[in-house]
């Protein structure tokens, strides 16, 4: 189960399909649109997306959707602040035959196509689309394919192979359109075209001042080959004689920062060898994450989509984080969110620490973003950005978020220490970290209230993870977090004065409770009944899409999981009956409007044995990007529900307890019934390990790293590199 | 004390005096601006404005501001919604003397002005500028004069007298410049100039599809005068010849909806007449309305000035009501505000209530605007928009504000009920009135909550009237007043299902109390304390300008009176020690960055004997529009507050009590001690009176209406037309 499958075109699901398709490696990413435009879709169209309540914005109804994005490359929007840019589309590659050309789903007037798949191999990354194309009377075969290389920075690789019933000139148009623009903006200063020798240029110049090269060569067995300029396009236009011989040609592009120039097209190798390193490449970072599900065919295909776009997102540079929409769409403008910390980093941390450390390492480059947002609100120390463009500044247009969503401050240290006890480079904590923890401590200090007449510190006007209640005091999730940070800035603090105010403040933070129940925040008994039976017709579509804002503000329906939330990232600091308890109060209320939910919820139904819920949940997951008819992709990955499949999988199903809770590798599986086996790698405070679970049977193999402790169902196991052992039955 | 002054011109006050020397009638109505531009103050600079926090809204530094406004003249705004459009500036006057034009101010490289003066007479609504100029070597005087017609609609009269120690030709230019923007959008859609006779007209078709004519002829005894028209601009030019003896020049003006021609310039009388007729009709404005005080210039003048506006924003009809800046910049575009229903009304229906009809009538007319509104957010019934358009239409583009800021919704029908028990039209309650007051019932009955577990209704996710706490629970203001509109609208509804829930939701809310202090809201405990010590270091400015938005929304900081204002309006439902405990409560918290804020509180300080606080908010009443040292009315004229400089007096000083109270006239005055006395008219359920209070002794004049009874001190007696009693010392 490595194939994701498109047949033949449906416009009601194609632009879901180019989310779902998209692909690319560290500095460069295209979605999956065709090589072909689809008619009448321009990709220019000028209009000014508004700043909205994320749940309930309405996204313009297209057919098609380009997207090529380079991590980093943001420009300034008028009214919403900095965006990611959408740069020049570098993947045209046009067949014309008998004046006719070839669209998406074949059909035109005088050609209509029988047979159009498309597939996307996952364990390679190549997108491959099969026509059998009846033009003026033949049958032509094409087959497309085309991938961005992982192994050579900034390269797309192309290939057609052509075959036709009879003889004919196939004309073949390989291509740079600059004629994009973002969210309906135009970021482009300057778009300068080019030829030189094998290569057409496209020069672009943003707003945001960054220089973006494309440069794409064509190469083939036919005719030579023409340039065609104009002032926002490219491309290269060549005639290749087609037969019942297969004739092929291979189209190569770079895209990159700066003005370097491409390489010397002889020093790229051909297609084939491209190919080849690629499936290498590939394999290796497979090797590192692969889940393995045997029973199961759709549980193993959403959790591989999942997995390939988690290797795929990461920038691998500390420079930019993963953005929301996992470089595959403009939904959330590329920002960067609490996702990193709370969704993604478990996944990498356990897999590729190193990548990881990547992530953390971002939140420390744009420290210095941070203590600008905080200024901006008069305190001192540095705060995190709700939505961080590249330099950790705050962009939300919204200023209930960007105001009141403080807890992402508290998440990136979360974040820091998590990994910290995860990887064991407890360094990074004590070093580069460091500042970062003691500069959000301050901002904290300054951020916490005191009430006249209790010894307790109050966090006020916030907004948890469950943004439909926008303002409220003393939010649950947000007041462990950053009791919690302050309490880690207390041991990394120099200053006794400081260490003693930081414990102060965190000892002081409290979470308001009604006996067992956690309350999501004080104002939770002040709500009204939402009343879904009457407000919520639809339920294929969200609730926020269906009621006024108000409505959602005042009522005690949840976005996600919030009490939840904080049980499923921190299991040990709750008992049994206090999320037994949040489970009965908070799950009838939940929407699950955020594709963020799921997955915490999964993890807690776990925990209180509710494995139909669980399963549920699970499903619900996988839905969230494959289910096309529903949207699924369409404006971006959603990469975070991604990483939240992993945990649902591997923290929730195989039940390895977080290393927050433990220092002990610790597995306690709960498979679902249809389940018969589960196998992944995991990489444990500087061990690898592969983990095995089938039937009653645990089997844990040590790969590389020092020793460690493994304790499945209370037996505890010492293991050395090399060594493996199995736990049987219960 | 008549006259308001401008003496010499200094950039940091010029705009607070165009905003104070706003002429208008009616339909239309201009800035105090120079006839003269000010040199590099262009008028049509491209700008957007945004959406903000309006108290702390930074507006645009500028030394000159037309500002030419037709009520009801809307266009759309492409983020902002519909704003009132500025229109083409009809004041042009300009004079040249041997090359050098005569600026503001009088300086320019050649000339200089020792001496240049303005003054507005509220009398009579005439503003003059005196100018002695000297350029070229000789003295010039000049005297340039102006009004706006309260007798010829739509008529601008303007006239320049001149006089030089010798002999030369002075060059007159006067014209119509529509070389100008709304907020810095252009709302034109076409500007079409020409000269017909008499007159150039200029033709202004806007996005909103008015069509507004504005012509202008010139009159004078010297040379034969030139056409001079562009596309935005179109003036007449000639020169008269001035010397000792005093030379002459008039300009017409007419500003007009729809295309009807100009009359003939013969058919308008001369300026002398004009100006004559003039005064007789702005006198019978003043004999409704004065209020004289003895004893105390500043509060005269003060006074007066706040009646000078509230005379000239009335637009005389009901297809429009008074915009939050009277007519007098676009700070809040033009829209109307539940001002109308709190400031404004009482002013009216205690002086002209003809005019208090037209405002409520405003209200009847666009409930069809509040129909849609409440479908807008998914009720049935009728929303009152928290920033109206001429329809009624929403346009408010902050959601906090726009979402939950309902209580205007019953703040209409408080208006209705209020301005019935004043004028004793009760005919206007059950007949155009009823379904406002039943539709708008309709809407309460589906925006209310239940909680589980109480009886009690409740309305959730309300912001009051103060609107630093931006989403609260049973905010005691709405609650009260809305409860009263449903009682009223059970009264009012014939289907005794309906008559049976209006009454029950009316019962079940509920005011949140601690022992006798009526909380602001459920949230109230909630709050931070705001530490304005450290957080509002300059007091000259809002609070809200100083500190970030979250810091506001959370802390118990306050825009303006809510319980109080609650008291203030209703002081009959609460007792002494429950108004006392509140003013303890809440006074300490108020920033008073809401201009509505002084007239509420003074009003409730006299009743709790507070005699030198209420003396002090009465001061800083005084200050919002004449203060111009600290900006004044430069975007606009505080028109609420006007209407409560009135209630701060009459309801206030002179204790009269409300309509809502009491069916009997009872006065019983508090004067500031450096009042020696006062005097004024007053419209009472059908009858008109003059009351005098001087030293302890309070005089009643019955001049028009049938005879009622008036109570001062406990005293009540009986009144016919014609009679007068008196009441003496106590």
């Amino acid at each position: 189960m490595w194939t994701l499958e498109q047949s033949g075109f449906d416009p009601a699901t194609a632009k879901a399909f180019e989310g779902l398709f998209t692909q690319g490696w560290s500095w460069v990413h295209v979605r999956g649109s065709y090589e072909q435009g689809v008619p009448g879709e321009e990709q220019d169209a000028a209009y000014e997306r508004r700043a909205a309540n994320v749940t309930s914005e309405k996204f313009r109804e297209r057919v098609s959707k380009w997207g090529c994005y380079v991590p980093g490359v943001f420009g300034p929007h008028p009214t919403l602040n900095a965006e990611m840019v959408n740069l020049p589309w570098p993947l045209e590659f046009r067949v014309v035959v008998d004046g006719v050309e070839l669209e998406p789903g074949g059909r035109s007037e005088a050609g209509s196509a029988d047979h159009d798949l498309r597939r996307l191999d996952l364990r390679t990354g190549v997108l491959r689309r099969e026509v059998q194309w009846c033009v003026g009377g033949r049958q032509v075969e094409l087959v497309f394919e085309r991938f961005v290389s992982c192994v050579r920075e900034g390269l797309i690789a192309q290939r057609v192979k052509m075959k036709a019933s009879e003889r004919c000139g196939v004309e073949l148009v390989a291509g740079i359109d600059a004629q994009v623009r973002t969210n309906g903006h135009d970021h482009f200063e300057s778009v300068q075209f080019g030829a030189r020798g094998a290569w057409i240029t496209c020069d672009v110049r943003t707003d945001g001042e960054d220089l973006v090269r494309t440069a794409c060569a064509l190469r083939h067995d036919g005719e030579g080959t023409q340039v065609e300029l104009d002032a926002r396009r490219g491309a290269w236009r060549a005639v290749v004689e087609a037969g019942p011989k297969e004739a092929r040609a291979e189209k190569i592009t770079f895209v990159r920062r700066g003005e370097a120039p491409p390489p010397s097209p002889r020093d790229v190798p051909a297609f084939d060898e491209l190919l080849r390193e690629q499936g290498e490449a590939m394999q290796r970072e497979w090797d590192c994450c692969d889940v393995e599900i045997e029973g199961d065919e759709g549980s193993q295909l959403a959790m591989r989509a999942a997995l390939y776009h988690l290797i795929r997102a990461h920038p691998r540079r500390s420079a930019v984080a993963i953005d929301a929409k996992g470089y595959a769409g403009e939904a959330y403008w590329g920002r960067f969110f609490w996702d990193t910390e709370a969704y993604l980093l478990p996944f990498y941390m356990h897999t590729r620490p190193d990548l990881a450390r990547q992530l953390c390492a971002f939140r420390v480059h744009t420290l210095e973003g941070a203590r600008a947002n905080a200024r901006r609100y008069g305190y001192a120390g540095a705060r995190y950005a709700w939505e961080s463009d590249h330099r950790g500044i705050e962009c939300c247009p919204n200023w209930q978020y960007a105001d009141h969503e403080v807890h992402v401050t508290a998440d990136v240290v979360h974040g820091f220490e998590h990994y910290g006890r995860a990887t064991g480079d407890e360094a990074f904590l004590k070093g580069e970290a460091r500042e970062v923890v003691l500069e959000t401590a301050r901002y904290w200090l300054g951020r916490v209230s005191r009430r006249a007449g209790d010894g307790r510190v109050h966090l006020l006007g916030v907004m948890g993870p469950d943004e439909y209640t926008p303002i409220s005091s003393n939010n649950s999730y947000t007041n462990r977090m950053v009791a919690r940070a302050l309490a880690l800035a207390a041991r990394l603090a120099d200053d006794a004065g400081e260490r003693e105010r930081f414990g102060a403040v965190a000892r002081g933070l409290w979470l308001p409770r009604a006996g067992d129940l956690v309350l999501q925040c004080e104002e939770w008994p002040l709500l009204g009944e939402p009343e879904f039976e009457r407000s919520w017709p639809d339920r294929g579509r969200t609730y926020a899409a269906q009621v006024s804002q108000e409505r959602l503000y005042r009522s005690k329906c949840l976005k996600q999981a919030d009490v939840l939330m904080l049980m499923a990232m921190l299991p040990h600091e709750f008992s049994d009956a206090e999320v037994a308890a949040a489970w009965r109060e908070y799950v009838p209320y939940t929407t699950h409007d955020s594709s963020l939910s799921p997955g915490a919820h999964a993890l807690v139904a776990l925990r209180l044995g509710r494995q139909e819920e669980a399963w549920d949940f699970w499903l619900r997951g996988q839905g969230l990007d494959l289910d096309v008819s529903h949207g699924g992709a369409a404006e971006g990955v959603h990469i975070a529900a991604c990483g939240a499949m992993w945990q649902m999988a591997v923290y929730g199903f195989a039940g390895v307890k977080s290393a927050l809770e433990t220092e002990v590798l610790t597995i306690g599986p709960r498979l679902p019934a249809r389940w018969k086996a589960m196998r992944f790698p995991l990489c444990w405070r500087g061990s690898r390990v592969r983990v095995e679970i089938e039937g009653g049977r645990v089997r844990v193999e040590h790969e590389d790293g020092p020793g460690l402790e493994v304790n499945v169902g209370g037996q505890r196991r010492r293991l050395r590199a090399g060594a493996s052992e199995e736990w049987s039955g219960r």
